[in-house]
């Protein structure tokens, strides 16, 4: 597969000429060829004002060619074929089967806004008559839409090289909702982000779309991204990440003469609740479902299970016995990249290292470069709550168990969380009435709460939520996965006794756009 | 009208001891009694865990319990009868017809938002059911809605004293998503916050809301309101004030351990602008209208017609007598407050000292104390362009008429300006052609467009935009009037694979709430 090392400036290929990078084979740690020259501030110039000249265009193509587009990204990305998983296996570490999957998810992703741009329901349509006669005063003819924010920033995550990078969930929803892209390649992946770079590139050209509608950058992600995020002509920003790199583009943002959104997806635990009654029953079986989501994709993903609370005493003890058992079988993992695989190792020394930590098993010892080796802690409530470390993330297979006294402790624990993006309850029938009075302090501190399962495998679809209140992520009011993450990207405009030979088509008597619309507070569909 | 000068805590009325402040009579400049003591930061915390405490059960009412709640205290505040009129128009300085057109587009808001409770839209239940034979992986069953944030801090505003303040579209907004409300009073109005605070504090006693559902703050912006802000217990914030004051609330909010949303109404010129053939056919009537919406309520609205764009002509200059005509005609009109009519006056001297401004017109001489007499001015693009002073929003009733020596310098001052509230065109038929190029710009710019109408006089419907880009407001998201403001205050809530006698009514396969819904992805009206 040809990859050149270039930067996409709109359609143009050009050599970046701030240093050379290159990709790293995961597994034994080799530079891959090519090198990828870096962007420099004035190519992030070049690329937001393609991108500006292009917004007023992209947003007002029609539903159908906008989805049309979304569609041929998609095909163009399987057009690639074998190289692209071969080059995403070597860039990742992670195994072919996960990375083929990842690619049915973008692709699938993709369709779904291609399908979501077709309704049309996300423009929100809302017509609010004219009363002419009303008293004391007549009331003008209003309509609503929503339209793109503008340019958006997209950041690649490292470790969803496909779903949450190039032409992942951030760009497939700001392309949704009308608004051009520039995406910041992760450093983990640049030749798959080239790749698919491509693919989306040739779908701007196959459909017609104005140049600016999308552009690559490669290079520093303090120096090009947050040039970016400072850019005027930038209107939002999507990002998957640490916490320090989140918080860092949050800062930049609101200190631009005019601040703007950051939908940054940041870090969280994710605790996982065992009730009294299934721990009894289930506990082995639920160890194992544990440490399978655990260590599922060396455990480098935002919702693995990082916490496990359950009332001390003998079935809890089963349950750690069996979890240890299942990990000390599990083979360590090729992580994502070295700085993660370092990052990973210094705080699992640091959790080992700590008094009032057990370890209470490790997996496999590392048998190659990278790899990391599952660990599975133990503490005490005071422990936990006495020393915010515990309460980080570790970015890889690590957890940690804390034995709570009772019910109660366990509660006030669960209140004293920052926000997370998931919680998991383990629960059977006779634990429901212990449930409910944790249901109120889960909602307030998590975007997704679920049952039996652990958050690992997030479903595209449209009751998804994959957020969470900050710092979990930037803004809890929204989600970066399912097809409600298009809001992000959109503001409402009112249009006032506006001709209608002037009005957008969407809001036009007619409904030639044949979209579902709210008239006078009631939903009419088409 | 008994007016006690406390503190509304929850349900207890205590005296500030921090310090103790008067409302004005607008028109006079004197005390009017009784003295209002000041909030310590010790009330703050008594408020915000009121607050804290009634979220978890106040956001589980029953539709129909919020939306009689809401309703209730829109008859309280009718109860009140003439007394919250008399005070009101005191506080104010603004005519009584106005303050009773005010008091009823208050109750209309809180009455609009009951039914929005009780449509149960905006929970936005969406539901996508188990696949359990799925291949790869089966789906899980998901559930979504949305909640309350928590507990929102209200600002109430000095040019709305009933419609933007206690009980105003902030609070309503926030009390129909389910969200607590602590009010940080405005120091113009105060007599006329207590009238107000107690009808809801009653409301919520009538309707059996926990304690802290509401509670009411008087005292210094900075110290309190800030407090306010700080507070982990509040969640957003509903403001509408000045820009410093609304970037001061943002950068508080942004620094907080956990950065929170702000809602804040800041400042806007709102263009108008009148093309050509309108101009030329119409100019006169289109000048009377002008200055009549200029002049309105002091010209003390955020979407009063700062300024004024055409192409220079004769058919400017018969404009330009028109409206001089008409507003030297104009009485001079009591201001809220003496610190904005200071304001006011300092920023007319501003523009009439200006080397690059002329004064075009003033209205009649002040007759009394606080009377704010209207200005209009006149300028070229390139000082307009050159010196951001001209930029700045006078609040009050003062206006500035760009000469622009074509449409094509039109369109690129306006492509310069930053966020608005609303801009106006002034066209026929004939200038339709000329207008579709400025729309795109518009759109960006701009929440509301209108057509041969000015931005004062904001319709309280279904698909109005009250909000802008920035510096219009905070967060050009959303809107501040109109239904879809509740969602300012809103996240969404995944359930996964929930047994159905834990998850919430709303979300139950029976939809005993008989909302709307969203199922895979396809509305069904319950």
């Amino acid at each position: 597969m040809d990859i050149a090392g270039n930067l996409l400036i709109g359609q143009s290929a050009r050599r970046g000429t701030n240093g050379v990078s290159y990709g790293l084979d995961a597994a034994s740690g080799e530079r891959l060829a090519p090198g990828f020259g870096g962007a420099t501030l004035e190519d992030v110039d070049a690329a937001c004002g393609l991108a500006w000249s292009a917004f007023d265009l992209f947003r007002e193509t029609s539903l159908e060619a906008r989805a049309e587009f979304l569609d041929t990204i998609a095909a163009n990305i399987l057009a690639l074929g074998d190289g692209l998983i071969e080059r995403c296996v070597a860039e990742s570490g992670l195994p072919r089967a996960r990375i083929e999957g990842e690619r049915a998810r973008t692709v699938g992703q993709l369709r779904m806004f291609a399908d979501v741009v077709r309704s049309g329901d996300f423009l929100e349509v809302r017509m609010d008559p004219a009363q002419p006669e009303r008293k004391p005063l007549p009331r003008a003819n209003l309509r609503m839409r929503h339209i793109g924010l503008g340019p958006v920033a997209v950041f690649g995550a490292s470790n969803f090289p496909l779903a949450f990078s190039v032409a992942g969930g951030d760009t497939a929803s700001a392309f949704a909702a009308g608004c051009p892209v520039i995406v910041k390649a992760h450093a983990a992946h640049p030749g798959t982000s080239e790749l698919v770079g491509v693919a989306v590139r040739q779908a701007v050209e196959d459909c017609g779309m104005p140049e600016g509608t999308f552009s690559l950058l490669f290079g520093s992600g303090r120096e090009i991204g947050q040039g970016l995020v400072r850019d005027p002509r930038i209107k939002a920003v999507g990002f998957t990440g640490s916490r320090q790199a989140g918080t860092d583009l949050m800062a930049v943002a609101a200190a631009r003469p005019e601040p703007i959104p950051v939908y940054a997806e940041m870090s969280s635990i994710n605790p996982v609740i065992l009730f009294p009654h299934a721990l009894e029953q289930r506990g082995e079986e639920i160890a194992q479902a544990f440490v399978q989501s655990l260590t599922l994709g060396a455990g480098q993903f935002c919702t693995n299970p990082g916490l496990i609370l359950a009332v001390q005493g003998p079935a809890l003890e089963r349950f750690v016995v069996a979890a240890s058992e299942a990990l000390t079988r599990t083979p360590a993992a090729t992580m994502l990249t070295p700085s993660i695989h370092r990052a990973f190792e210094k705080s699992v020394a640091n959790f080992s290292a700590h008094p009032h930590v057990q370890t209470v098993a490790r997996a496999q010892p590392a048998a190659g470069a990278n790899e990391g080796q599952g660990a599975l802690f133990s503490t005490t409530v005071e422990a936990f709550r006495e020393d915010a470390l515990l309460r980080d993330e570790i970015f890889g297979a690590a957890s940690l168990i804390v034995r709570c006294p009772d019910l109660q402790a366990m509660h006030a624990l669960i209140e004293s969380l920052e926000g997370q993006l998931t919680a998991a309850l383990h629960i059977d029938e006779a634990d429901y009435s212990a449930v409910r009075p944790f249901l109120p302090v889960l909602e307030r501190r998590v975007g997704r709460v679920l049952v039996n399962g652990f958050g690992t495998g997030v479903e595209v679809s449209h009751a998804m939520v994959h957020g969470g209140p900050y710092p979990s992520t930037a803004d809890g009011r929204s989600t970066s996965v399912g097809s409600l993450a298009i809001r992000r990207y959109l503001r409402p405009v009112c249009y006032q006794d506006m001709p209608e030979v002037l009005l957008p088509e969407a809001l036009r008597v007619a409904n030639p756009w044949k979209v579902n619309r709210l008239v006078d507070g009631k939903i009419e569909l088409a």
